[in-house]
């Protein structure tokens, strides 16, 4: 049995981070690893519903959005991010702990150590073996959102708030240089994936 | 104008402490004081629906439960609290940070350092000037729950559960002699409003 892992995908709208997550399971159980889809925020029923909350009624404290997030995570680990990875099994999620310290950290302004301290209660042990971070123009990634019809609000936010979220994607890649690999999503669908079976194959000694 | 205060109840079930809140709010606007009287989880829709999700679906991870109370909170502080002792106004509130401190801290094992860390960053400047613990034996607590037909999921737990809910309150009412005044809940209705209405009179200097 392999040792069960956990890798997530982060950037920005328009990245093609859930595509290529859902192209990565494939590609996994391809050979012959049994492999999880899941999301953040969301994965699980209770997750699912405080996603809906927070869309819905747009909580007004940013620490109250931040603390949703954090509970939805909390659950989503305990009730599938870790019982799948017991069983030896992979894990791909679509958004994780990168997008909190981005949006909320950054864009909020929620502090650092109470990011932080949250990370370590509820994350811990969960952290990803390996993050892929799409990186792309903000324009493009712009430019892809609405042609798929997706106006949400991070989507309306101004072009420098884009840039933000880039840098800031950017800037945790640099910093732990061990878990996250940079992938260049501006190029083709196809070429995007390959790059990501071929960083997946490498870290992780498949034979690919 | 008087200035804004935040006057919290706490205690185990049946310790009487929303109809201790609720004479409380009559007997400070008797004396001229305008008083919000509010709950918690909830107060403010949003926190109402978390309060809804808690309660209708019951986190599997104790961490997540915690956040979840935790975002009820900041949204109740920002979108009530905040506002209404802006205004000069006083908060009387039944539960609060103690609560979630003997409620996730000693019974759900939340550590002590992560319920701080999220109190610094959520809760203050709004600490209660003033807490009421209301005590009493837990098996008259109980009884006057089952009266009121009040079966919710705390009342269910043990004899044991009960008193390291009601010693909890105590250490925090021992550690914090400045914030809080242990009352004694066996008595009548009456005198209980009777004692609360003398320890709030004393500690703000009201003439009574």
């Amino acid at each position: 049995m392999t040792p069960g892992r956990l890798i997530t995908l982060e950037g920005g709208e328009g990245s093609g981070k859930s595509t290529q997550a859902s192209r990565l399971v494939d590609d996994l159980r391809s050979q012959g690893i049994e492999a999880v889809l899941t999301r953040e925020p969301g994965g699980v029923p209770l997750a699912e519903q405080i996603r809906d909350l927070i869309l819905n009624t747009r909580p007004a404290a940013s620490t109250a959005e931040f603390l949703l997030f954090a509970a939805a995570r909390a659950e989503h680990i305990a009730e599938l991010i870790k019982p799948v990875i017991e069983l030896g099994q992979w894990v791909v999620c679509d958004r994780y702990i990168d997008s909190t310290r981005v949006y909320q950290g950054e864009l909020s302004s929620i502090p650092a150590e109470l990011i932080s301290a949250v990370e370590t209660h509820t994350v811990a042990p969960y952290f990803p073996d390996l993050t892929l971070m799409l990186d792309l123009n903000p324009a493009i990634g712009r430019e892809r959102a609405l042609m798929r019809g997706d106006t949400n609000r991070y989507d309306q936010a101004e072009a420098q708030v884009h840039e933000t979220i880039r840098q800031g994607f950017l800037d945790i890649a640099a910093r732990e240089p061990d878990r996250c690999v940079v992938i260049d999503a501006s190029e083709s669908e196809a070429d995007i994936a390959g790059q990501i079976s071929r960083v997946v194959a490498r870290r992780f000694g498949l034979s690919g």
